[in-house]
């Protein structure tokens, strides 16, 4: 159903979270998926010059560098911290050639019940970084996580509310994500996605499951084993001008601990015919 | 913090969900809880005449009765069953004196991925089953579930969208539930709580836990024990112009497994200081 075939699919480096940057390349280039998500620790673990390299000297574009954020801190020397260490993920994405740095915006402060005032902090030092990743030539990319991850990971909770943090920005400053497991259920997902137009930094899909799993960090499925219907939001994201990437990214134990040949042979045919 | 100590606090069923019926009325008799939200099943089990004569015998308001719905069933057959047992449950709502019937709407259908169809099957059996609740006196009360619930119970979701639904109709047939646990995180919340004005049919409390229980539908936790800061959201009720009760509705297995006359204490204590 996918017009162009694999042509602008992405394997986030998730989907394969146990095997190496190298053997996650390796399966690109046996396939032909012509870019990856990147993310920070494993990138840096292998170093970022070298995996810079290894993208480039196999032809693979970077599709997103995930992730910054963790804005939601209440403390001035935290909030120092987050700076630095989203500075710092600005220029790794910089070097990676990744045109996003995809944001995580952080949960409430540990004791904290002040679900605005958190709020308010990531629109506050989301100001301070954007001008700065502007001048290194990457886009924050603001991700609404499912609403159930509000007060240990995410406050951000909808597309609209990434919208309306985003749109005060230039559209080169701050982009949003659509990840259909996140925004799957929202019954302003269309207008919102309509809304958003060139402000889509990257579009990401898996699937959801039911019953989730004990740990819901882990619900991410792999496309058809659960209950997103992709073609209309895929269709939703084109029409608004997205021509980037679709990233592939899932967390699940079951797929982590399937043979990497086998979860990437299943993601292209799931890819072609349900996304 | 409340006004009026506990004039308007309803203890729903389900927090002492191992007690019989007449064990929970005890406890509203022993503490002076004026009010409980009823459950259908239990109710049955009782005995329908037994159960109102019950609560009348008592001195007990009935707030609310749960739960009808379970409107987006695909097959004629299916929703022909579901309107016959949603008129029965309007009937019982009656007999019992609860202002208002809680209806869960229903996840999408087995194996369908249809999302917008389920949930224009629920404006559409609404609307048979409005004017019969008129008639009995019963107002039907649109329960937004939390997100994570959307494909397998309800494809109501948020606040907003449960008032796009019940605006259409007279307010003495369709009012909405304001319940914590499922709309605490919307950045829109205390926008469409003041939308809701006297569409509010029932105001329902407890806490967001994490992390969440491997059961996310025993997440419920007791009011302090999470992340919720209720009394920007009580206030907000009542400003909308809510004069009703306030129920304390838990879905949580230690809470489950703690006495009836501890849980009913602590919750009197937490509602009069946290709510």
């Amino acid at each position: 159903m996918t017009d162009g075939g694999i042509a602008r699919l992405s394997l986030n480096q998730k989907t394969l979270n146990r095997y190496s940057l190298p053997a996650a390349v390796a399966e690109c280039v046996r396939t032909g998926i012509p870019a990856m998500g990147l993310w920070r620790e494993p990138v840096q673990e292998y170093g970022l010059t070298e995996a810079a390299e290894l993208m480039r000297s196999n032809g693979l574009r970077v599709s997103s560098l995930c992730r910054g954020g963790f804005l939601t801190t209440d403390s001035p020397e935290a909030r120092a911290e987050a700076l630095r260490d989203n500075r710092l993920a600005i220029d790794e994405a910089a070097e990676l050639g990744a045109p996003c740095l995809v944001l995580v915006v952080g949960g409430l402060p540990d004791g904290s019940k002040d679900l605005a005032g958190a709020r308010q902090r990531v629109v506050d030092t989301l100001a301070e970084l954007a001008p700065y990743a502007e001048r290194q030539g990457v886009r924050l990319a603001l991700e609404a996580l499912h609403p159930m991850y509000c007060a240990d990971r995410a406050v951000l909770s909808t597309l609209e509310q990434a919208l309306d943090i985003a749109e005060p920005f230039p559209e080169n400053q701050v982009g949003v994500v659509v990840d259909t497991f996140h925004v799957w259920w929202d019954p302003k997902l269309f207008e919102q996605i309509e809304r958003s137009g060139s402000r889509i930094a990257s579009f990401q899909v898996c699937d959801w499951l039911t019953p989730l799993p004990a740990d819901v960090l882990l619900g991410r499925g792999m496309m058809g084993d659960g209950h997103i219907d992709f073609p209309p939001i895929r269709e939703a994201v084109r029409r608004a001008g997205y021509t980037g990437d679709t990233e592939v990214e899932i967390f699940n134990e079951e797929v982590w601990s399937t043979p990497a040949d086998e979860v990437v042979d299943t993601m292209i045919e799931r890819y072609l015919h349900l996304v």
